[in-house]
């Protein structure tokens, strides 16, 4: 039965992370204006890159925090077999495909369908997520021995409420006001950031 | 007699494969519509754009059965001399060479020459591999002590059959109906990820 | 308590800042002449990137220089704690932003806001610098024994004066003379990477 | 007095190694075309495109043998000092400068300042060697003991002659025909990985 070293998945995940992290910003160019050496127009500009900026911040902030739960994953497991290195690249598809629905959400800021893509391309990211903890639980085997089973269903839980549950919300009230999506998408990560307000709604 | 540290040229390696598995996402442009807030216009643009996911999600796929591959390689080896070295840079330079094709084919999904092409190209990695494999067919003293003989000759004679015959494959098709060179990109690496199928044919 | 690994933190960040350090580049784009083969007006074109290359350098510059500094910071922490991590991502965060106001500054050279707005993003990511310090003089127990509080007290001094109040200063001189911001801009690094120039001046 | 640990100097060369080696792809635009599915004109195109793919080609080479080069001067050092820190930050910036002379070059096939600059910036990585060597003469305690000094010598005495000089006649040349210095470029990489060559010459 084939196995993966731990660290060389690690390094590859982590190097994938870091670059998706940083290609983000290439999707904000430079504006156009006129007059070339106003200042004005340049703030103008600037200010109307402003959803830009707002969706490129989430989707940074995104990033950063599917990197912290891969790193608890990761921390959680002993072995990686054939099935858990293919879960774990479908999990770096997703996640690389970030920097497109970022670009179209902020070139498309009041669109419904832009706003709505957004929250499904992240749920994806959030279901990999699932697949990986699930993968966990069937397997104890690739686990820690200190990580209980009852300990890796309550993760698996969790991964399932504040995952794909929170994005589809997103998704969804996206086709009523897509501010209110990004709202949501804003929310998420700082829900992630500051754990005591999530753990006072638990 | 020139050696060079094997885990330095891993890292080297995995940085790269990790770059060009990342950077594939960015010749997917945003696409340009005319009614900025309209849904349905947006929606019309993202079904356009399929053939560009797809050929995307294929290339993603196939950049991860090369780490694999190199993976395996890698782990065969004990020393790495020059032309190894150099013979992984011809490696490496196909494979980063594999945004462009990816980007030809998403954007012209039906002629015949782009369909032709990324199979062609994607046929150079496979013979990169061949290379490595002959390479430590040949030099035994490069190779691991638990790596016989005849399973180095086994993997070099799968490296050919699996690898250059099935790109060349598709690329002929090509020139008949490109959608079937697709098929044949697409299944590839489903080939692999699945190894159950292609032991039942083996 | 959560606590990370220093090692994964340290080898997430070196990543960042050597895909920001790389990416800078792109924002230059070769230029468009009319006669293809005139080696007079390629020439002149090239004299007209001159900003370009110029901010490219420094934003280059600046970058190795945020490089050390976190190397600095890091050598002196023991344990990274939630707070930490958080802040760490707020210096990367604004780290990775720079290819943004590097190209605006590159092509609005003579545009007093495009001059400020560099520095103003630049100041950010001397802010989270001051952040990262502050959190290390709030907290000794993160702090390897042999850092006093004294020490981490004057590195933390230290970081305001040759952090946002430089780039404060460049980007107020700005809205008066744009070359002066740049002079400032230039000057930074410099300071930097020749520190005799800085302790004569203490 | 300030050293750096050399293993992160190395990850961190590394990385922006492994990026700017993959980045020069993106350089290479997917031509346009009239009629989408006509497989003579993709094939015009794409052979139009040809000094594209050659200037990428040398490039690539180009970027392992400055690896390759790095390796062999990190192999022999023990110690980095700041000013060794700054020279080696200096290789970096001129070697991450290289896919915007690359770009160009393809651009601009014939043009006698395209074929020349390439060389230029080119000769200004091959002199960042040179000053890193020039460093280690005079500073033998950076050096690894097995180093002599007059192994250490002559490594610089080669770093002059097949570095800057060789860029130099290659952007000499281009200003008589511009495919002289394409065949220059070409050579010297191949000179350099296939050393039977070279040492017949010495």
């Amino acid at each position: 039965m084939e196995r993966f070293q731990k660290t060389r998945i690690e390094a590859f995940s982590d190097g994938v992370f870091a670059i998706i992290i940083t290609l983000l910003v290439l999707e904000i160019n430079v504006p156009e204006i006129d007059m070339h050496n106003s200042a004005n127009q340049l703030t103008q500009a600037l200010i109307h890159l402003f959803p830009k900026f707002l969706s490129w911040v989430i989707s940074f902030l995104m990033i950063a925090v599917i990197w912290v739960n891969h790193h608890r994953i990761l921390e959680s497991v002993k072995l990686i077999d054939r099935k858990f290195f293919w879960l774990n690249i479908n999990l770096l598809l997703w996640t690389s495909f970030i920097p497109f629905p970022t670009a179209l959400l902020g070139d498309y800021a009041d669109n419904k369908m832009a706003a709505s893509f957004f929250g499904i391309v992240l749920s994806f990211t959030a279901i990999a997520f699932v697949l990986l903890r699930l993968h966990l639980v069937r397997n104890p085997a690739l686990r820690h021995e200190a990580v209980s089973e009852i300990s890796a269903k309550r993760a698996l839980k969790r991964s399932v409420v504040f995952g794909p549950l929170l994005y589809w919300l997103g998704a969804s009230m996206a086709w009523i006001i897509p501010v209110l999506a990004w709202c949501i998408y804003l929310l998420i990560p700082f829900f992630f950031i500051f754990p005591k307000l999530k753990s006072t709604h638990e």
